[in-house]
């Protein structure tokens, strides 16, 4: 995710626990490099029935490019079989007379064909438009051996000869590309499913997970390139049942764990290069899921050492929570802000609500694994939380008419505060299998845009014995990325509005998106 | 110069003597670096007053750089104070948030301020767009130190800031020019001269001749970057008075005497990176130029052992070029081509009659040097061929009533025939003279466009006796550009048409050209 202005902390003083960081820094995977070489020579078509207008076609093999003569204004797009993430090399050579003037070459890398189908130059959204993915060079000496010193996230690679000279052409040999990943293969137990969707649904997941798997985990290789606190979770949760790369979820948790601010607040995301630099975003819901995921990460390894260390940021996170609670109320303020869904007019409180109790849940599990006067002074009293914030969930949330969740002043309904609420398990298990079913029915609530937000809908779906229901979104969901030529499944998809971009641009979208990369643990967890 | 598919010859075998190969590389010279730092912060804008129709204001010192923030879409314009040849590096540094997107910068390198005022885009020309200086650059990590791997020839540097994000500026530091150049100002003695103008103009040689002195003598840093015979002959005349470095002269002859065609023709220009290669452009005068280059390196330097080596080589020149002769004629055919002046209806006939007398008579000064029964042979015979094509000038190439020499079947009247007739002393002085003021009075001939001619132009008139007529040129010529803010002599300067370009824009033009470094020469060698 990006964030806003409005999520952006001032004057927030950073502390530094160098004994955490340290042992984060203990923990820095290393990258395992493989060379993938080119598939084969593609046009992209304009085709309305397509993804963003865009289709492939194959037009030759990959063998063919090194018999490509490439002058002025031509162009080829080589598609290299699958979603890589690595550094691009090639070999590039003059032919004719020798060459009486630089090369000028410009490489575009799209995830999708629409990146090398679109000119950049039409993008006009609200984010960085240094995210698309390109270079222009010149190359004064030819032959050359070139490589780029840049990482690329991408499948699809167009070369543009932009100019040669009257006296010469080109020709492109050895093109590879380096692809890194910190995720190792050979502990990976491949799943055998009587549905060949639901082994594409796994594959295309740990595709997503393995790409996004870096010197931490990142959000989306092309874009943000970066350690957020909401995608973690749900990557920690894809490789507990893939990957079981359990130092990276542990090395990412003492790096949050190592950079709190003054108040012992755990920022929304972290920067990793050139140094370590906790952004000024905070999240409230982000910072929950601290605790979560040490709770998840405690439950799938039983790590004691990592509990201690740990233990006094995720009971710091409840306690700053807390701070925004009264009367057992999360309050609709200006003063914090939660991430849940990527959508402008979505009221926060209830499903902040439902967020604050789901922890609360995890944080007592977490407490009494501490145990001694601590643990349980800590279980007392969030056990106390948990009973005021789910009668004041349930006294001012719950439309007893509409037998739906409401947030904020203007009672708003939204599938994110039924979502969370059924998470948190406020309501029995009965009566929160009656209000999913009743939401699925209900169309007019404020929707979903991001598969975060589907994710965490699937889950409430198997939390609720809603397992068909279950099957039946993920098959919808991430499926319909699949049917849509996902390699990798996306950082947004709305089936109902497929050119959707919170950023004004299905040319800046993220295309191997951490958060989406769930499908694999909800099918093996809950053996679907 | 560059050169046009007329030029370009086919199959042509080119030959390696390994031994004046060797003897080329011993002598490739040290670069010498220096580091440069920006003057000043400037503005061009529009002013119909200046050249190309942009002036330079100053807008701040350099120091401000490092106070400036740039957001997105904001640019600034350095000025290194002087032309420079070098590699560029800068520090440049996050402000605001930790940056959460790429710097996308555009780097634009002018040597003069069309180049930084007016888009690269615009440009439409003949020759490849890939000479115009930029970089679009993707700096992933800040804050960084870049050092640019390519060499540029810029006085002004144009930043431009394409995008950050909402959350973050940036701030340039250390920004900075480590020039190179083989040339060593040690050995430079200064002009003292009782006219600024004439000390203005040797100083403005100096640094065009510096600029272009690297492993080779280039043409033009900018463009083409090469070592071309007709450049090569009048930067070793200006070297000869300056910096005296004349094994880089020995070494350049060497390199053309090892790369000859099968039929021991050297070739228009080489190029030397990744490895040495003759370029397939032969030029009629150029070739002879190889003659007389030698000529004037002997008669600088004494050096025998050169001469011997690179006699046959200076006399294959001279046989080749008598091939094309017929009964003392030059012969006006499509089979060879002269390079001359860059004028698309020049006839070359008269102008390469002149070009091969002039050089015979070089040639036969060759052979007297070489002496011996050879030596003897080449100096009777060549002592023929200049009465034989003198005569035949005279009978077919003067013209009694216009007192103008002729050119080709059209009998074309032209300043470039004028000028070469006169060099190679066809008339008595007297006569040589005459033609020249009367060629300066007459308005009407096929006129000049490059300092190339020009420079002749002016040495014809100091050999014809004209020293104030050659002062009054070069303050007029090489004064104007000055006058129009040339801080090196330019490939181009039509005073009539100071947009001249043969190449479609003024951005492509090159600013610091070799051919127009030698009002020094002419200052000093002649005591003007």
């Amino acid at each position: 995710m990006s964030n806003t202005a409005k999520i952006q902390a001032h004057n927030v003083t950073i502390m530094r626990d160098e004994h955490l960081l340290a042992k984060a820094e203990n923990l820095k995977p290393v990258l395992r490099k493989s060379e993938v070489l080119p598939n084969r020579l593609v046009e992209v078509r304009s085709d309305s029935e397509s993804i963003h207008g865009w289709n492939v076609f194959e037009i030759g093999s990959a063998a063919d490019l090194s018999n490509t003569k490439l002058g002025k204004s031509d162009s080829v797009i080589v598609d290299f079989g699958d979603h890589r993430v690595g550094y691009l090399s090639f070999a590039v050579s003059p032919v004719g007379s020798p060459p009486d003037a630089p090369l000028k070459l410009k490489l575009t890398f799209g995830e999708m064909p629409v990146e090398v189908a679109e000119p950049f130059s039409s993008y006009n959204g609200w984010i960085s438009s240094s995210w698309l993915q390109e270079e222009l060079m010149f190359i004064d000496v030819l032959p050359a051996k070139i490589e780029l010193p840049r990482r690329y996230s991408f499948r699809y690679l167009k070369i543009e000869v932009l100019d040669t000279s009257p006296k010469y052409r080109v020709v492109f040999d050895s093109l590879s590309c380096h692809t890194v990943t910190s995720a190792d293969r050979s502990s990976l137990q491949s799943l055998k499913h009587q549905e060949p969707e639901m082994e594409a649904l796994d594959r295309v997941s740990i595709r997503t997970l393995e790409d996004c798997m870096q010197d931490v985990f990142e959000d989306g290789p092309k874009r943000d390139r970066r350690l957020w606190l909401g995608d973690l979770r749900l990557q920690a949760l894809a490789n507990y049942e893939t990957f079981k790369s359990n130092n990276l979820v542990k090395r990412c948790l003492y790096l949050f764990a190592g950079l709190p601010d003054e108040h012992g607040r755990v920022s929304a995301n972290l920067f990793i290069e050139p140094k370590l630099i906790a952004d000024d975003t905070y999240l409230y819901d982000y910072s929950l899921l601290f605790t979560v995921t040490l709770c998840d990460y405690w439950e799938a390894t039983g790590d004691q050492e990592t509990l201690q260390d740990l233990w006094p940021t995720a009971r710091r996170q409840i306690e700053l929570a807390l701070e925004n609670v009264e009367d057992g109320l999360v309050q609709d303020r200006d003063s914090w802000w939660s991430f849940i869904d990527w959508h402008e007019d979505l009221n926060k409180q209830a499903p902040s609500q439902g967020v604050l109790i789901y922890t609360l849940k995890r944080a007592v599990r977490l407490a009494n694994a501490i145990g001694g006067e601590e643990g349980k002074n800590c279980s007392d009293l969030w056990n106390k939380e948990i009973r005021f914030t789910e009668n004041a969930a349930m006294e001012n949330l719950w439309d007893e008419n509409l037998e739906f969740f409401v947030s904020g002043e203007a009672r708003q309904l939204s599938w994110a505060s039924q979502i969370w609420m059924v998470l948190a398990e406020v309501l029995p298990e009965e009566q929160n299998r009656k209000l999913l079913l009743q939401l699925i029915e209900e169309k007019t609530l404020i929707g979903m845009t991001t598969p975060y937000l589907y994710h965490y809908l699937t889950e409430a779906l198997l939390v609720a014995g809603l397992r068909e229901e279950a099957i039946t979104l993920i098959r919808s969901y991430w499926g319909g990325m699949i049917r849509d030529g996902a390699d990798t499944f996306w950082e947004l998809y709305d089936p109902h509005n497929k050119s959707y971009s919170p950023y004004g641009s299905n040319l800046i979208n993220s295309y191997c998106h951490a958060w989406s990369c769930t499908p694999t643990y909800l099918i093996r967890k809950y053996g679907l």
